[in-house]
């Protein structure tokens, strides 16, 4: 049974746990599925295949995993920066929400999010955001593999005026998934956190995710001030009082997870909560260092993510993947910590598990989906090469992707993106932007 | 009197202190020299000139000053990570440098940095390493304006295999260094540490640059156990030592400055001393944070630098300015400090005025040299675009540079450099580098 597709003469890095990178590999895709990886020394000693790609000097890796990003707030790029959060939200985002984004803004900032992440190696993301069909209409057409969670707060949201609606929203978001779920698109929940969504609205919206098998997202931890209102209001820590309400379990994505009590670290663990980790943001906004080398030790299980372009301001896991790599080290003052080859485990193996997707994606592993990146290392700053994994947590970056396969479809192929047409989305954000820069300039004055 | 060259059409930032981004702007390039900047919304209003250059959806800035490099050290790229510094140098660095660098691996390994260098927008770099002769060579091949300082310790070296030497050495590096600094290249002296050089060695090699008025390098307070040894030592900390030497002046460039109390700042401060900030390497290293809002609060003149490829593991000036933006917003608990305005303004004027070339290069004013870089803004991750300095802290990359221009040559064009082989240089790397990594192997083994 000849492969369709043959990938070969590269440097391979399955990331299955402790193994070696293959310096003459090859990997065989077969009806969108890995069906074989391996060394070759010698073309004859290849298993036969209908194409072939000879791949010298590139590094073959599975794809990246998003574990979190609000996709359409690429609008809000570098519109309001090195500000205090809450001013950020309420002065600058939740108004511009309110007032300017609409559905089809939501579907074409999407759009623009995608070619952002596909350019850089991500074949997955978990999005949470508000008009979600429209984000998980985006999705699928670019062809990601995803996880799209619908918002939920308790006051009124873009597409949600009346938030006694949030949840039939969410359900009705869920039950319109069958379709999507067939182009690799889980639909999810996403409550915005516990200081903006009441005990009820949290337990039920579990038990919607609960009922279907699917994720449930909440930032969770972010900031020292939601930590001190939801110790005022309840009388625990965030985490604790989750746990009170149930709502702590092997599906649940505590994002962010900053300001944790050496205690709620061992609930979590004991919970089976995953855990998005999103350095870049959360050093913007001055949030703090979330504990990642504790949790990991406590065998909680971690990926990465860029969070939204609005606070970040980028959606590029080779900068979460170096800055973790880094902060770590010099936070808990060990420069053992998080080593090179864990913080690209994150980036992928990891990723796929905290999104409960690690059977189809994550690995370079014959039955799993055929979800890879190839990263061109003939330049300057990837070499000399002793270590791959020390490329690139350190020195690789997004424009070093090449190639991009998800569900073994090409999404970018030499650099080009052959889902997504650049130049138009690109008009229409270039157009609709100015509306939203002069919304801004005028709350500006006073 | 036309001009050489006119870059037009694009968006210009000066980066002259608080000037605004010029929408419609051009630059015009005389006899290597900027001879006029400004806004033209029409063709008709554009100086006259030879050639010219439209940038349609492209950012102009000065060139980035790198304020500190070890050049020769890309050998070293990936090479041993995730170590304590102890280890890192005495197990692998030191060994490597003593048993297998020599002259001509020296300047390989220059022109392979200054290729990673010139591709990611640097066009001013500060290097100090050993055979520096080798190392000045490669950098005026390459076309960089450069300073480059001999380094100087108290025990062998490459090149200087009697320490007593070292100061003879450095004595005729400066010497011969007239050639060179025609070329943009300033001889100068990087001594090590305070701890690796005796008193002695550092007021006689800080008088040989006092004297022919270039500056005089070190690293300083990069660790606490460097501040234990010169305290144990000495009775103070490493700055109020160096002070009391009298070899803390305006051409003094103090790297890293991590480990300092207040009134080492506002000795610094006072003395006029210039501070290199290198946050990956201090962070991959788990050195610490350097007090750099505190620094510049006090008035110090900081830029910004890669370090070398050994720790760092990368080159790249703009991964050093994102992060430093976002590094002290939260070491800092503030989201405010140092905003992406400032941060641009660090990697570009403030660098060049650490390093006492603020009167060629770090802002695009006429009658300064030609030092500039175009960024290509048609990009995903800078989509939309309200803020220009806001893309070049947070989101833009080394890759988004198009063009570059040093002393008004092109060094890098369309992507491509102009002044290196990169195919060569590569070639020779991966060739010699397999002795490295068997020399590394065997040191490995018990």
């Amino acid at each position: 049974m000849a492969a369709d597709l043959l990938l070969h003469n590269a440097l391979v890095l399955t990331l299955e746990p402790g193994a070696p990178p293959i310096p003459e590999g090859f990997v065989a895709v077969k009806g969108g599925k890995i069906s074989a990886v391996g060394p070759a020394a010698a073309v004859r000693e290849l298993p036969p295949a209908r194409q072939s790609l000879d791949l010298a000097g590139a590094l073959v890796l599975p794809g990246l995993v998003n574990t979190h990003c609000h996709a359409p707030m690429v609008w809000f790029r570098g519109l309001a920066d090195d500000l205090p959060l809450k001013n950020w939200l309420t002065d600058f985002i939740f108004p511009a929400e309110g007032a300017w984004l609409d559905p089809e803004k939501t579907y074409w900032g999407t759009l623009a999010a995608a070619a952002e992440m596909i350019r850089g190696g991500i074949t997955t993301v978990a999005d949470g955001y508000f008009f979600e069909t429209e984000v998980r209409r985006g999705l699928a057409q670019a062809g990601l593999r995803a996880v799209a969670a619908q918002g939920v707060v308790d006051f009124s949201a873009p597409g949600v005026p009346d938030p006694r609606d949030n949840l039939k929203v969410a359900a009705d978001f869920l039950d319109s998934g069958a379709e999507f779920r067939r182009h690799g698109v889980t639909s999810a929940i996403f409550c915005h956190s516990p200081y903006t969504c009441g005990p009820e609205t949290l337990t039920r919206a579990k038990e919607l995710t609960r009922a279907r098998a699917v994720p449930f997202f909440l930032h969770l931890a972010e900031t020292r001030s939601e930590v001190e209102e939801v110790k005022q209001q309840h009388g625990l820590t965030p985490v604790a009082y989750l746990d009170r309400l149930g709502v702590l379990d092997e599906l649940t994505v505590a994002v962010h997870a900053v300001w944790l009590t050496p205690a709620d670290r061992e609930l979590l663990a004991r919970r089976g909560v995953k855990v998005s980790h999103c350095p870049e943001s959360n050093l913007k906004l001055a949030s703090g260092v979330a504990p990642i080398p504790e949790l990991l030790a406590a065998g909680v299980c971690v990926g990465l993510g860029t969070d939204g372009a609005g606070s970040n301001n980028n959606l590029d896991l080779w900068g979460e993947m170096s800055l973790a790599a880094r902060l770590h080290k010099v936070w808990g003052r060990d420069p053992t910590l998080l080593p090179a080859a864990q913080a690209v485990a994150l980036a992928t193996r990891e990723g796929a598990r905290v999104l409960g997707l690690d059977g189809h994606t994550g690995t370079l592993t014959p039955g799993k989906e055929a979800d890879l990146i190839v990263v061109d290392l003939n330049q300057p700053h990837l070499t000399p090469l002793y270590d791959p994994f020390s490329h690139l947590a350190y020195a690789a970056r997004a424009a070093d992707v090449r190639h991009v396969m998800a569900r073994g479809r090409w999404l970018l192929y030499d650099r080009k993106l052959t889902t997504l047409n650049w130049p138009e989305i690109a008009a229409r954000i270039r157009q609709d932007c100015r509306g939203l820069a002069s919304f801004c300039q005028n709350r500006r004055r006073p």
